[in-house]
Formats: C-alpha cells, sequence, structure tokens
C-alpha cells in the first residue's frame, strides 16, 4: 500500500517533508516559515519535554518565565550579542487596531505607536540577566539555576518544519555562578546531560564537541554542541552548552558579595534544545514506510488490531485484546485498542506503521482458537505469532530491545561514516561519494574553515571532546595542526 | 517579625502587591505589564498545569501547538469576534534590526517591512479554525478535541501581576462536533472540569454560572464561568467554557461530511484558564504572615529546619532529620530539610511562613532526647510536639485535613459573603457595608445591568445554574424577573 511518502533512495528532503505531513506531526501554517505542531507530534514533544525537564530538575534546576518582549535597547548591550545574532527578528511597533473609518477593515492605529520597539524574544539572555542584576546581591544567592520552557523567533528566510523554523519552541537554561570553575561544570553538566537524553532516550548517537569561533554562540566564550548524523550523510546540531564567562554579567552589571566581602562580577552558562529534535528524532531512524520512534519518545507503544468478519468474533477477540491491554497497562505500557469499525485491518497496519508504532499486535479467529497473537516489530519488520501466555512478561523486554536495536543500527551507521582523511582531495572526494562526517587536521584559522565550506559546503561541527591528540598538517593550508577536527555537510 | 508586607485589613490591594513579590511568586518586568515569572511562583503554576493536563487527557483531549503570530486580516473573520476582541493587540509590522549607520545603535530597518501586518495572539480562534478547514472532511474525523498551552498577549492599561498582565499564560481548549448536542456537552464538561480543580486542587469554592450577553466572549454563542470570591469580598472569574455554536465554523468554512453523506457546519467550543488562577489562588487563602498553600499545589508540603547550639548536636539531629526526609518522601510528600548554617531558624521559620510551606518541623536537643518532633500547621498556626514514631502516618493525614481545611475556611467565608436582596436600597448597602455576592431579581436587559454596573461598580457575575427558578421584580427597573442572578463587584 502506498502512503504516498517518496522513498529516501529517491529523494530524501521530499521524503522528509511528506514523512512529517503524513504522519501528522506538523504543518506549514499562513504566516510564512511559522509550524503547526499537530497532536500526534506534539505529545512526542511532550514525551521528551518530561524526560529532559526531569533531567534538569534532578540536577538542582528550576523552572521560570520571563516576558516574551524585550525592548530593542536591551539588544545592543552586550556587543557581540548584538552583533552575531540579533537581526532578524519580529518587531513590534504598535498596540493597537481600529475599524479604518474608509470600511477597509482593520487596520493599524497611527495613534498607538510604541515609544521603543519591542523585539518577539530571539533568545532570553538579555532580559533575563537584567532580571538577574536584581536578583543577585550576594553569594548565597548563588548558584542561579533557572530554565525556562518558550517560543522563540527568528525571522527565517528558508525554512523546513522542526529543522528551521521562524516560530519555534525550546528550552533555555541561564545558569550564574561564583566561580569560573562551577560555571564551566555547569556548561559540561548539561552537553552531558543532552547527550544522555539524545543517546538514552531518542536512540540518537551523538558526537560531544566544541564549536569553533565562527560557530559560537555571539556573546559565549566557548560553545559546546551535540553532533549527530541524519541517514542522508548530513550533520544535524541537536543542542548546544555555552560558557559565557563574565561577558553578560560586564554587560548587565551583574555583581555578587563574596563571603570576604569583595564584589565581583558572576559567572554564566546558557544551553539549548529546541523542537529541532523532532527533526532529528524523525530523519534519524525512520524508513520509507513512514515513521520508526523508539520506544521511550512512542506516544503509543502498543497497538492491537482485531481481524475479524462477523460480531461473534469481533466480541471474542476483544474481549482478549481488552484484556491483554490492561496487563500490558498494569505494566506501564501505553496500549490502544484500535476496533474501529470504519476502517478496514490492512488501512490500520499501515497507518500505525506509518505513525512508528513500536509494537503491532493482531488477533484474529484461528488466535483466539490457539490462545496466540501475532506480533510485528516496526524497527525490523519482523512477525511471529506467540502464546498469550507470556505476552505481558514478552512486550517490555521486547520494547527494551527495540529501543536499543534503534540504537545500535544509527551507531553503526553513524560510525561506519566517520572517515578520516589525510589531504584535501581525499576530503573532497570522501564528502561527494559517502558523506557523513570527516575527521581532519585543520590550521586552527577561521580563514581556512571559511574557504573549506565555501569551497565544499562542509563545515567544521566540532573539536570532539575526549579526543586522542595527534600533531598533522592542515588539509587545506598544510599548516601544523594539533588535532583533527569534525567535518560534515549540515542542516 | 516584620515582613515587610502590610496588613490586609490595611490595604489589601497593597498587601496583594508585596506578598507576590516577598514570596518571590512574581515581578514585574521593565516591559510594562509584562511578568516574570519567578522559580516559586512558576513550581506552583507546573502543579497546577500537571493537575489540569491529565484531566484534559483523562477526558479524551490532546495537546497541539498553533502559531503565536497571526495575519491581521484573520481576526476580521468572525464580525462579532473582531468587534469584541481583538483590538488591543501587540502588532508586528517588520521583521530585521539594523545597525544605524549614523552609529546611534540599532534600528528598525524600513526595508523590512511586512506586506501584511502580524498580531501576536490575544487568543488562537482564528488561526485554529483556520488548521480545522484542513483538518475536518467527514465525521470520522470528528470530535477534534485539542487543547493548546501557549502564552497570550493582550495590551491592558492597568496591569498586575497575576490577575491581569499584558502577556500570560493559559491553555486554550479548542474543539469540534459533529452536533450541537455533542457540543454543548463538552462546554459543560470543561466548566465542571474548570470548578473540580477549583475546589480539589486549589480549594477554592466556586459559582458555575452563564454569562449574560454583555459579558459573553465575543464570537461565543454561549460564555460560562466559575466566580469564586477573594478575601475583600470582590469576586474573581476564574475561567471560562464557550459554547461558539457554528460562528466559527461558518466564518471558517469548515464544513463535514456526515454519515449520510450531507455537507453540515461542524460546532465548536472553546476553554481556558490562565495564570491568573494563581492570583486567585493567593488572593483567596494568604494572611498577613504570607501564603498558605493548599497542600496539593505546594511545590514543598513539608520542611524540617534543625534547632542546634553546637556540631554534635547538628550532626545528631540531621541523622534524624534525613530519616524522616526519606520515610516522607516514601509516601509521595515533598520534604525539604533545611540545614543552611547561613540563617538562623527564626529566619527560616519566618521564610517558610512567607512561602506557605503547609507543614514545618522543628527538631531541637530536647527533641532528640524525647524522640520527639515539634509539628506547626502553616494553616492555623497550631503546634504540636509528637513522637516520631508516628510522623510518617501522620502527616499525610494531616496534609489532607490542612487541604480541607483551608478549602472550608474559604467555603464558609464565601457562602457568609451570599446575600439575597429585594431592593436596590439594599443592594447598594450590602455592596458598601458587606461585599461579597449578591443574588438579585433582574430584568435580562442589557441596559439595566450597565445602569446597576454604572450606579454601583458591581457586575452580574453569572447566571448560576441549578438555581431554584423563582419569579420577582427586578431590583432596578420593577420588570418582572424569572430568576436571581450573582452580582458582584470584581477583579
Amino acid at each position: 500500500m502506498s502512503k504516498g511518502i517518496p522513498k529516501r533512495s529517491d529523494d530524501y528532503s521530499l521524503w522528509y517533508n511528506e514523512l512529517v505531513k503524513k504522519a501528522d506531526l506538523a504543518e506549514n501554517s499562513p504566516v510564512r516559515g511559522c509550524m503547526i505542531i499537530k497532536p500526534y507530534g506534539y505529545s512526542i514533544w511532550e514525551k521528551m519535554q518530561a524526560a529532559i525537564d526531569k533531567m534538569f530538575k534532578d540536577t538542582g534546576h528550576s523552572n521560570a518565565y520571563f516576558p516574551l518582549l524585550i525592548p530593542k535597547s536591551f539588544l545592543s548591550k552586550e556587543a557581540e550579542h548584538v552583533e552575531g545574532f540579533a537581526k532578524e527578528c519580529a518587531v513590534v511597533t504598535h498596540y493597537r487596531l481600529k475599524n479604518d473609518s474608509g470600511g477597509s477593515g482593520l487596520i493599524v492605529d497611527p495613534e498607538a505607536k510604541l515609544e521603543e520597539e519591542l523585539i518577539i524574544r530571539p533568545t532570553s539572555e538579555t532580559v533575563i540577566w537584567t532580571a538577574y542584576k536584581n536578583w543577585i546581591q550576594s553569594y548565597r544567592d548563588l548558584p542561579v539555576l533557572v530554565n525556562q520552557w518558550a517560543n522563540i523567533v527568528r525571522w527565517e528566510m528558508r525554512t523546513r518544519l522542526f529543522l528551521r523554523t521562524t516560530e519555534f519552541l525550546w528550552q533555555e537554561g541561564h545558569t550564574a555562578h561564583s566561580t569560573k570553575q562551577e560555571a564551566i561544570e555547569e556548561t559540561i553538566q548539561m552537553l552531558n546531560i543532552y547527550a544522555d537524553f539524545a543517546e538514552n532516550f531518542m536512540a540518537l548517537p551523538v558526537i560531544k564537541g566544541i564549536k569553533t569561533e565562527s560557530e559560537r554562540f555571539a556573546g559565549a566564550v566557548d560553545t559546546y554542541s551535540i553532533e549527530a548524523l541524519m541517514q542522508d550523510g548530513k550533520a544535524l546540531q541537536s543542542g548546544t552548552s555555552h560558557f559565557l564567562g563574565q561577558n553578560f554579567s560586564k554587560a548587565f552589571d551583574v555583581k555578587f558579595a563574596t563571603r570576604e566581602g569583595n564584589l565581583e562580577y558572576v559567572w554564566g552558562t546558557s544551553w539549548g534544545v529546541s523542537t529541532r529534535l523532532m527533526g532529528a528524532l524523525i530523519m534519524a531512524h525512520s524508513d520509507d514506510d513512514g515513521l520508526v520512534l523508539p520506544p521511550k519518545l512512542a506516544p503509543l507503544q502498543v497497538v492491537i488490531v482485531p481481524i475479524y468478519k462477523n460480531d461473534e468474533d469481533k466480541n471474542a477477540i476483544s474481549e482478549k485484546a481488552l484484556k491483554i491491554k490492561l496487563g500490558l497497562e498494569g505494566k506501564g505500557l501505553t496500549v490502544k485498542y484500535d476496533d474501529r469499525d470504519t476502517y478496514k485491518p490492512g488501512w490500520k497496519f499501515s497507518e500505525y506503521e506509518l505513525k512508528g508504532v513500536p509494537i503491532r499486535i493482531a488477533i484474529g479467529p484461528r488466535d483466539l482458537e490457539n490462545e496466540t497473537v501475532e506480533i510485528a516489530r516496526r524497527d525490523t519488520k519482523e512477525k511471529s505469532t506467540r502464546s498469550v501466555m507470556g505476552v505481558e512478561k514478552y512486550l517490555p523486554e521486547l520494547l527494551e530491545q527495540i529501543q536499543d536495536n534503534i540504537y545500535q543500527k544509527a551507531l553503526k551507521y553513524r560510525d561506519e561514516h566517520i572517515t578520516n582523511v589525510q589531504n584535501y582531495d581525499q576530503f573532497k572526494q570522501v564528502l561527494e561519494d559517502k558523506g557523513g562526517f570527516i575527521l581532519a587536521h585543520w590550521d586552527g584559522t577561521t580563514e581556512t574553515e571559511d574557504k573549506i565550506k565555501e569551497e565544499t559546503k562542509a563545515s567544521i561541527r566540532c573539536i570532539p571532546l575526549n579526543q586522542v591528540m595527534e600533531s598533522g598538517k592542515c588539509i587545506y593550508s598544510g599548516k601544523e595542526s594539533q588535532q583533527k577536527v569534525l567535518f560534515a555537510r549540515a542542516y
């Protein structure tokens, strides 16, 4: 049965766009570049949020909420921040509409012009550090460990559902510390939390590293990121954690009295992941038949479909199915019994495949006789017939196997797509023929980085952490290099 | 010990404002009318969200997310909606800033003017019904039961933290149904959910009723609300549920094919509660010493404070306290052991009183000897000394008692402040002397309603549901009336 999704091998980009829409995850809104996250897509995002939020709280962070609107002048306070960052944003200039006296409908009331324009937050450092100036007086007020779940607007010219949208949802953590060391540890801790979440919930292997100067967050001293690989061999930056040093505390004059009574500037961090993770999740695992969701993030883990010809069969199957459902729910699984008469079993099979439900159970009259069920895995498409008896014990284990299998498959693909190259020709050839991550020596200059990017569209994704140092020659300039860095074409 | 909060009897309004700030719930932001919800305030809101969200999901609703920005033209599509509603809103006219060539910093780029202005959502009916036109084709697509947690901007001239802010957080449910009956049942179901939440979680008794025409949501056929009473005798509308009839489906052309193959307009509802509930919670229960939080919404239910003179005592007390903490956490309670050396016990007592922590346990050297603890209730200020032995069993019960006591107290106050009046003089006198809700006959005309409001500042809060019908004469016009309606001065 055709689901109207192109094959990945024919057009990966179109496959992604169509899958997002056909699987009811998201759609474009009438406002260019903004998306509607549909209930099924949002329920996956909610599972992500819940897991991430718990990790934040387990490490002592609290949520708060800061205003959507930022006075224009705030953006100018941290010089690099405004330079690198805050230009493409939505500007609020008026606060009232009125009926046109000429009868042409609603118009903006020219009398309701704001004295200072307001910007819809493109990120919240400026408004949060303005608040921190009042919150922080003494070492006793530190650390401040705050996170916010919020919507963000950045006026993007080219948008794609989840991957790059004008409005998106994210969390942004903003912390303040009394020492540099503590702030750096926080930055690394949050990077590790993102990596743990990606690997253990999203089944997505990631490489942790530090960004080069040109890819650094505007206003940060250091930016760390996790980088994942998609099935088309392109990289996707999936989360960032910034050590801000004292840049924002100096720009916003946030000082604290130390235990010894001195006044010092606090040290800051910020870190975030967004609905972009949805894009990563979809792209990393799904296939030509639809979504493949890791069980830990699947809104629905098991679906039971009855196969019957008459009401008598249906009743008997329903009784059995609901018993199984109850038993599995008792084990903490999310289960749906779909006995709708308005759709045929074949349609339902295809639908739940498209939606990426990890396990499908089918029960027909013969299963009733034999006390069996048919179990189909979404990830491998394997089917097996099993006794009803052991299902309650077997399915939780099977979900774990599926979670692990999806991860191992992505890991294998990723590891097979990390290529060490010695020279620029090899670099270009690997990029063209194979894609994926490329480890290569680089001379450390922005000039070289820019030229490579210009010529090949590959950028330095990160300087990987915990990497063996080995000296060599830059593939582009031939100059000395102390370690290889990670290149890729990226989303 | 003074906490710097005025007494309620001196200045109720100032008491509220100061309490919100001193208890670290929220503060004003640099953008006029917008608030910062601080971590402690936000953690209460999160508990509210979790409880409400569960009630929505238990009744079959799913969350989704729709864009923040709405094209100006959308607002004009439903005639009453735009007339009554959508004027005071934030208008986005440009999408880029640039550096001023004159060196005066950032300016709005005049070249980046939008063709059509965008409005920051003041509510989302228009953008959601635009989407529903595509989502709904057939009876098989119905009902659509969607909710959204989102931020909202309405340009308010007079703002107060939580009660009325330019930006606020809320949930907005938007449902579509195949029959009028089903949509009305949904409207009532959601009203009942709001009432249940208010009474069982917020410990806040509410009156359910239907709004008069002039207080109806613009675009609704009927608006239902829950009305609560604050300690100063003023009412606070705490949630609304709207039966939209076919107004929005007609305005946005949302039709469905019935089972019989006819094309019909769908029936709609919308319903919402907001961070205003935080204002209601604070105002309804708190006292001159600070917040009083119902245990079910208290981020921290029990705090343990050690009282010691030397390290030896402290160590022994800590061992005991941590054991108690663990035991209580095992019962599902949220417990903090505050052994900070930087603050004295008296300061801590006062602080947790201010923050409304329902139960405080103090443990001193004498308690160690006697195997006792001192337990203080926040709601009644009663203290008792009890054996450590029974604490794990006793405290969960005590929390239930506290939850119930807070509700009963509010209920008693509310019931004592519902006054039946026979004539307008009595009406005015009750308003001046006693405040609260007033039940009185009304002739059903907007004219009378407006005049009473103009003369007394009291409005019709609702026509209560499930009320005994009794005929009488309107207190203002003397005309016939079939039932009494509920008046009050309101927030």
